[in-house]
């Protein structure tokens, strides 16, 4: 956030600067940010993002190969070796990438290995739009792709981790649409009003079916989260799991309850396939019965 | 089922068969059954229970102590050692303290040990009432109780587990009001009819929060089970989660949904307080909400 | 109910008794009851009914006219002479066809005109499955057909009409599939339990919007009413609006509600399409929420 | 709204300036202005507002009974004679008490009749506050009162009456807290999504049962209106009844539907209580399942 360039500086930077400043913003490819150095000044975030994009799309196929040649593997040796850029770390990072198991970091080396067999370059995935879990099952689907979609895919993947690399390098009036927001909010339909003080969980669920805690938080007296329980960034793709717990809410109200009672820690599942989008998922709940929907 | 004897057979007997059919009734602690054995004919299973529970009732205080005591430690060195009637083992084994963790063992070791220190009978619960983690609950909330509070739980429960192990042993007209029910419903509310052939899990939630599965099965046409989850037995107090696959059932519909659908497997958890009580769990389903509540 | 004549005294019965009997089944055409006089005995309702319908498919077009042509207009001027069959005169006053105002007479007249300058033969409908809305609305739409269409609208009706006759003429172990059912369910989410003593109404909803009150009755311990609200005849097309009034039996619970009641009296609209099908039209209520789905 | 005097402006007003602009709060009273006219300046419409009642409520007791006495009856002679002060005026015919028919003026002038004779006072109601069928349900209800809780409870509302007319005389910094909010929000639970495009009308249910269109709009994208369906001002005290039209929406997205279809106007009953709280009103719906909930 703090360390970020305003597009004004780069619009009146010198040309090495400016390259300078962009050239990681495609792996290893300054060249990328050299052939839109002329065409300065930007006006907007979107502006530079889309000449950029528009810059590597009219590139010769073998500089394009280049490009895609020069991302790492995912939850790779280079990755355990500490030899990615600062860029790649984090996003690595971001999708716990960085902490696998012994047998997860196998199953990678294998899709790394089949991936560079039959395509001739590494598996490229925008990884902060995608969990564990997502990134597997989208190796798996693309390993079966033939190899011109496959380029064609890779290549869409190089554009979203450039747009999300030049966002949050470059401060400007606008920002790229590449955030999406994950909200909740509990009604309590016993006592028709919002139900304050309930103590909430979001789970990221991993592909052997564990789940691992990545919010926790609690409502307020709308019934709302403080702040969203998601935002400013996409929604990774992935499975994830909202507990709410509402027996101590409801006998703090001296609702009469069964002992146990009825409900206790609720839990709600859901998916979320479009990084982007506004998942809103609200709790209506009474001490016998709840209902959730996609809202909005 | 097969093996019961029927009231009518026992209204015939000698004293000395009726009294070595039912000695069992109460834990070693055949003069129950020979305090009733002169007021045959019995009409009812319930006046046959009845009668035997006022006869331990009606019974000195030091011979309702020697009942109490005549019971086996639950989970104890006893049952470790195959000690125990067949009829103690059996209830033992509903509730799975046949098969205990060591470290599970060990608690009921403990607890075992402070509450015949306090009491100085042995930890009485009718088990088939209860799932682990409730007599646990239970254990823990009955050692802080007077001896007298006590004293009456313990005898309490000794007539439970009396007119279960009745109801199991004799065949008559009538059945004693021991059973409860749990049963579930699936509506499709996205195409206003039953959902049929959705996969179902029940599972107990154990002490540790680890999930046990106790029952599979699938919707039929009218979005019921064929047979309720549990019947024709009390509903173990306890923690149960009920599972929903509804993914496929939508795919198989044609419906359009997310990559991953934003439903999938629908968690709904709840908590059974009244072991003879009717449970209806049912389920309203979209591929984008759901809403539960305790039916009837 | 009463003066049903069993399938068994029909097939006993001397031929001209027989036809006597089930002249009245296809209007004013005793010559279908004649023609299968001699196929006699049927086993079963369904076998009768079958055999009648099969006779009329085989007739020759134009005696298949002459029974179209011999049935009475709808709300016409021989309805407002008495001059109908006993058996079209109770089924033009089950949808209401007996009770019209004199500018619904005049629309029925102006239809009845124009559908037979089309067709040569009186619009046929079998009105024990609609209520007046449903008939004017199928009305003008059928207006619309060609010949040939309508000339098999209009025999499928007869069938209807007949297959309805016969069931309520004729006892027999069978009876022929031409009930539907209409029902509800009032559970109480609050509370967590059926509600009980809930008043409710059954409106129609008639063309001009008005509501007339078909039902009124109670929930009972069950949250069911004792009986269902239709049952045992066709469900008739058309438009309802079932009212549940919650707000005295909250009050009697001593639920706190703000004055006046959040809800006091619940309506639910919807429509019946399929007069043969089940439509379970639940209520889930607390003093601050509801929802309903059509169940089954 | 453009009339309005600043509170500035009344600060530095000589005194008769002052006493005339707000003579009028307090009915047929001026002396309520003249008594703060000194107090000045006001920093923000709640110190003005709050000094006025307190110089009501420390008046004698006379001059009190002569504020109560200068209010006109509600739907009395000198309304229907045009003789109300215009503060008046407008405030009955905010909730149709200029448009009674003549059984309804004859209700008023025997509940008028009644009320003053039992307590030598008019009956006064903020009527802003509610609407024709909660007046008439006040009315009778004080009546039964005893004459010092009505004179407490006319001071009240007399109050009520003066902020109002107050918040809109002044302009100032503030507004004082004496509006609600009506709003509603329609999410299709088939498709996930808001629901575009869905006629709604917001009607008013009368003392019989009659039902008066007050506001007819449409959802946005967002689901929801473009303005709350009431705001600004408090939510009258009554009956409503929202509609939503939902068939045409449902068959603009291609989904199957019955026909008639199950569902087509959905109605939605329920009743204010609190004109200054905030009442959301939802819908959740499928083509065969729709639910509502006071939401927040």
């Amino acid at each position: 956030m703090t360390n970020k360039i305003s597009i004004d500086d780069l619009n009146g930077a010198d040309r090495e600067s400016f390259i300078a400043a962009l050239g990681g913003v495609f792996e290893h490819s300054p060249w990328a940010a050299a052939a839109v150095a002329d065409r300065r000044p930007f006006e907007t975030l979107a502006a530079l993002a889309d000449a950029m994009i528009a810059a590597v799309r009219a590139a010769p196929s073998e500089q394009q190969h280049e490009l895609l040649a020069a991302h790492p593997d995912l939850a790779g040796k280079a990755a355990r070796a500490g030899e990615l850029t600062a860029a790649s770390t984090a996003e690595q990072a971001s999708a716990g990438l960085d902490r696998l198991t012994e047998r997860e970091f196998q199953v990678f080396h294998h899709l790394n290995g089949s991936y560079r067999e039959k395509f001739g370059i590494p598996f490229i995935v925008c990884v902060r739009r995608h969990t564990k879990w997502s990134i597997l099952r989208t190796f798996e689907r693309r390993l079966a792709n033939d190899a011109e979609t496959e380029h064609r895919t890779a290549l869409d993947e190089v554009f979203r981790i450039a747009a999300l690399r030049l966002d949050q390098l470059v401060e400007a009036r606008d920002r790229l649409p590449l955030t999406g927001k994950l909200s909740t909010h509990v009604l309590d339909t016993h006592a028709g009003r919002p139900a304050e003080n309930i103590p909430i969980v979001l789970y990221e669920i991993d592909a052997d079916e564990t789940r691992r805690p990545i919010v926790e938080t609690y409502t307020n007296r709308d019934g709302r989260t403080d702040a969203p329980l998601i935002s400013g960034r996409p929604v990774p793709i992935g499975r994830y799991e909202l507990t709410f717990s509402v027996d101590a809410y409801f006998a703090g109200r001296g609702v009469p309850l069964a002992d146990p009672p009825f409900l206790s820690v609720v839990p709600v599942r859901f998916s979320v396939a479009d990084p982007e989008a506004n998942y809103h998922v609200p709790l209506l709940i009474t001490p016998w019965s709840h209902a959730t929907y996609r809202g909005s």
